[in-house]
């Protein structure tokens, strides 16, 4: 991963439509079946969509060379193993995340819908894109999603190496009259996902996020790749840093143990190439998806004026520099995606370029 | 609130027999019945035994007061007023946090106990001392535990005024063959209570906890009380401030907007004497409380062997600066509740002091 030019990159335009279609015949090509093609394409561009650029299409090359090399299984069939009245357990068959989540997510929300709440754990799974495309394909019916995930080890607990936990992302999401309150957010204190937009665009982070192979504190995310590991939330211990570790062991025990997927130091990477953990402790990644439904709480004329006000009264607030108001969580999110609806998606040339090199590669027509 | 001398902060043990009786009859002094006094004594001795002093006892005076003003309902008697197979909402009465909360955990562990899973929804309640120990009280019947409270507003979003949230604490426990992996941490950088702890000992904090009240950077806790602000969990945006001021979101809106009490900057002080909020969105503070079964996510088996496994990965690794293997979240807090096995409870002198006072102006046997 190498720094890019300012023409690398610069912004290039695609309509939602054709990058979804180019998407899936990526993955058809790879022998992914068209339905699934058509959900992965979905939960991968709504990532580029709402402006999470780490975590879209910039990683589909690296989907399509762990399908083409079975390292993830292209024709899996997640199934329920395990079911009661709270809970279901979905064996992922070794498929592409981005098929077994939204699968998961929908017995869930099924569940919520019926009987009020609904809970999915997942094992022998992989990377499943932005934790917050699943939380909020409820909200509009009602429901309050929650989504998560462990990951593979970049986290160190106390400012040095060994690693020991994932960026374990969290998404819960709120609905509204309006656009859903969004959390989507790493329990470390940058993603991984940062980290690689940061190496592409030469930037580099403050202190309290990354530190080196020797442990020191480093501004520069390459180290992050050369032996280093990243901060839990909150950096080093005074600052909170161990609250950051706590929150990700909650979704690796959730995660791993719970739901018969690895877990810790042992969870499978997500990017082709990477060395596989030193020891099998489960199967795959794993997940654990919630949908409650507002109305097993109180009634929906309450809680709407109730969370409406929630809002205003924030948005009122002076909160920011510029005397503009809070940011509402999920706020980035939905101007990203505005703007995406009027200008169709923004990708960086060197994306482009990348999956133009991979269309041609396979015979497929450039976007 | 001022610094103490040494001698003030030398250390008294009490035995936690001794400490509970006088706790209990310092509320039944205040007309709380027997057993909610009781029950009240054993919240805040048990955030002592875990050397969470913030929590504890030093706070009998202000709960003592504010029963004594009616400002806290001392016969409060929480009740039910909705229910279904995965919830029940409890409206508090204006009670005791450290009555009501217990009776609210109670009833979503029975459900999980019954049904696999279980949900407690309080409003119109009050403090309800550490979230740990609600959550932990169910791991031995293998139940993990999930407590969260909003608490008043003392956190900002962006490292300026005004406060916008509370502290809003989480604590989650996992059962295990040993003592559970227990979770117990304010959403804020440092808690209101490590504040209070600060003013007392006069130390101060690193940069990145507290903000002074023209929004400047500062390590004096006693900017706070001068119309600072605490700063969330992740300090700054460029360290991941807006994800701790998530996380304080998610907790608020379930304790607020969805349970019927107060939320934001409107929820009501805990210490007596603090000025009243400026609007009332809501009854009292609210709590979310949580029990799921092992069983149903996974056998009994399978989970104690993975999360023995994951504990034994953890401490073997290299994690800490001494070489000496990561800590497993709930260490300090059982290390501090063996100590007090062995030792009774250690007290600062101040806080004899101060408790002794009180029992002597309503007429009881000092400590």
């Amino acid at each position: 991963m190498n720094k890019l030019s300012d023409s690398e990159l610069s912004p290039i335009s695609v309509s939602s439509k054709r990058l979804r279609d180019f998407v899936s015949e990526v993955l058809q090509y790879s022998k992914v079946p068209t339905d699934d093609s058509i959900q992965a394409a979905d939960v991968l561009c709504t990532a580029d969509e709402r402006g999470i650029r780490s975590h879209g299409v910039a990683r589909l090359r690296s989907y399509s060379q762990m399908l083409q090399t079975s390292r993830i299984n292209p024709t899996a069939k997640p199934k329920v193993v395990r079911q009661n009245s709270t809970l279901q357990v979905v064996d992922g068959d070794n498929g592409l995340g981005l098929v077994v989540a939204p699968f998961a997510n929908r017995l869930a929300m099924e569940q919520a819908e019926s009987r009020g709440a609904g809970l999915t754990s997942v094992f022998n799974s992989n990377h499943f894109g932005i934790a917050g495309y699943y939380s909020t394909l409820g909200t509009k019916n009602n429901l309050i999603g929650i989504a998560m995930t462990n990951t593979p080890p970049f986290v160190s607990q106390e400012a040095r190496p060994p690693r020991l936990l994932g960026t374990n992302p969290i998404s819960v999401a709120f609905p509204t009259k309006g656009r859903p309150v969004l959390i989507d957010m790493a329990t470390s204190a940058i993603s991984f996902g940062a980290v690689e937009n940061s190496i592409r665009e030469g930037t580099v982070f403050p202190l309290g996020c990354i530190v080196d192979a020797n442990g020191v504190s480093s501004t520069d995310p390459n180290d992050l790749l050369q032996g280093g590991s990243l901060l839990p939330l909150g950096g080093v211990l005074s600052t909170g840093g161990h609250k950051g570790f706590c929150l990700s062991a909650i979704i690796d025990i959730f995660c791993g143990p719970l739901s018969g997927a690895a877990w810790g130091p042992f969870v499978p990477p997500f990017l082709n190439g990477d060395i596989a953990p030193s020891r099998q402790v489960g199967m795959g990644i794993g997940h654990l998806f919630g949908a409650l439904s507002v109305t097993t709480f109180t009634t929906l004329d309450s809680y709407y004026k109730q969370i409406d006000d929630w809002i205003h009264v924030m948005r009122s607030s002076e909160a920011t520099a510029d005397g503009s108001g809070a940011i509402i969580p999920g706020d980035p999110e939905h101007a990203a995606a505005e703007r995406c609806e009027k200008q169709g998606i923004s990708l960086q040339a060197s994306v482009v370029a990348d999956l133009n090199d991979l269309a041609r590669e396979i015979g497929l027509t450039p976007l």
